[in-house]
């Protein structure tokens, strides 16, 4: 059995401690808090401890499955973690990636522990398939389209709005530009053409509506180089859309190995829960590095290093005979 | 630059040779053809040797993408080859995959070669997407659809009729199939759910049509538990479909992380040319081959063990900065 501890437990350590609960092959020695754990009741009944008490487990989990933030939570806690545990992470800051890779790489060398880092669906899978798709078709072009689900950092640029109580924002794909890239026409697509973005806005009484609706659309960086609506609703409707954090997204590759023959390469993910399946695609990555680390190896890995025999329970011969 | 030398120049061998122009990382030794040497003018401006030839460049190529057939040409001329070469193949006789993977891993570790095998979009890319999504949700169920697209099978079945002929045959996925797996409802689906088979059939004058498309559509394993329809056409139009080889399919996996919350995972290909693209797939998988022998490996490798970065022609760092 492979052995792993859950640090951090919101949305995302839940959607973990379910994905981990299916595993036949691991078992959860703990779930790690920064809250006082007797305030915490988990949805599987694992014990649940204090971050602090996290150095008592050193040597006895094979892989701590970090469950925290890319802004800040993860740049501080896995560096420091790593220097005793393997760990699995989901950072994704794109841009700051291979920043957070060199840095613990350090760590991780120096101490022999092993991490994967930015796993997850994207960063994660839509990284396997942009890298996989472009080197079976070089002669093409990448699409990447995300939604329709939840932009949390959106969603908190309306909520700083003056007068606005409460929202939400979907990230949507125009269907027009889907269609356009499933054409094989290889089309020319700014960011307008590719998403727009629908915002539900609970307000203040008697607030400006019309004055918040531009400020929303004229929103630099946010809103202003999209296509957007903004729908008024009532604080109880945002809470209640709130509950619901489904995603999804495309990739695509339209390449040629001709000028007569072209091949359209997609990915497509429809997500209920985002957390949840976030936190299955964490669980898996956490069975490879469990035993990539009883292998010997040590460093940080991301989805490009990691052979995907390593994700699967079932044995190589099993996989050979049943999935090839 | 990686040296390449291309065994086989039928469909596969063409499209092998057009993907290896396209690698900016390759060169070809040149094009091995068990037919006579001058009677071939390959699609780029490659060498072309007899097979015969091949033991003089022992020690001056990487990797040899085979371009044979399963059925009787891969079996024995991959395990003659690996003695002294490393190799890619294709081979795709689902069920034969093991005791073919067995044989070869005893010449490869006995020699220091290395070899991958079954490689193309299924088995190869599939089989990627099947067990990345049964490894992130475990919970659930896997669909394979294949086509539109020609099965040479079926199409030789049907020419070994009396009075046909020729024929070619679509196997084309039903769109009602398709439709219940992306609603997420987990249908069973049986044989004559998911594919219909439409076949194109030129026959000889005279011919009882009746009597010839009754014995295609009982024809058991290859017939008799699909709906298939029968067209009759002439003669030159069933060689004008026959230059268009176009294919394609779809894996899907269907799943849940909890009762209320179900994912949808879907990897979709359509292929204008099916050797091209598998032949674009191979040399991608030769770079890898190359590589990781020049690191010391030797076996046999399936999609399973090679890690996605090894596929690309970009570095490491600039794959962690541009499609992660």
């Amino acid at each position: 059995m492979i052995k792993v501890g859950i640090v951090g437990y919101g949305n995302l350590g839940k959607g973990v401690t379910l994905a981990v609960n299916k595993a036949m092959d691991m078992e959860c020695v703990g779930i790690f808090t920064r809250r006082a754990p007797e305030t915490i009741k988990p949805i599987v009944d694992y014990p649940v401890y204090s971050v602090d008490k996290l150095d008592e487990f050193v040597g006895k989990v094979d892989v701590l499955l970090l469950c925290g933030g890319s802004a800040t939570d993860l740049p501080k806690t896995t560096a420091k973690l790593l220097e005793k545990f393997n760990t699995v992470d989901s950072f994704d800051t794109h841009a700051k990636i291979p920043e957070y890779y060199e840095s613990l790489e350090k760590i991780a060398k120096a101490n022999g522990t092993l991490s994967a880092i930015s796993i997850g669906w994207d960063p994660g899978m839509f990284s396997i398939a942009r890298t996989l798709f472009g080197a079976v078709m070089p002669d093409g072009k990448d699409y990447t389209f995300w939604g329709k689900g939840v932009s949390q950092g959106h969603s908190d640029a309306i909520r700083r709005i003056d007068g606005v109580v409460n929202a939400i924002q979907y990230t949507i794909p125009k269907e027009q530009a889907l269609d356009a890239v499933r054409s094989g026409l290889n089309p020319h697509l700014t960011t307008r053409d590719k998403h727009y973005r629908e915002c539900f806005v609970a307000v203040k009484d008697g607030a400006d509506k019309l004055a918040i609706e531009k400020a929303i659309k004229q929103m630099p960086n946010y809103f202003a180089d999209y296509d957007t609506t903004v729908n008024f609703v009532s604080e109880d409707k945002v809470k209640e859309m709130q509950r619901k954090l489904s995603h999804g997204g495309l990739v695509f590759r339209s390449g040629n190995t001709t000028d007569e023959n072209a091949h359209l390469l997609e990915l497509s993910l429809k997500l209920d829960s985002n957390p949840e399946f976030t936190g299955s695609v964490l669980t898996a990555y956490a069975r490879a590095v469990a035993r990539l680390s009883k292998e010997g190896r040590s460093g940080v890995l991301t989805v490009f290093d990691i052979p995907i025999k390593y994700l699967s329970p079932l044995s190589e011969s099993e996989l050979r005979a049943t999935l090839l």
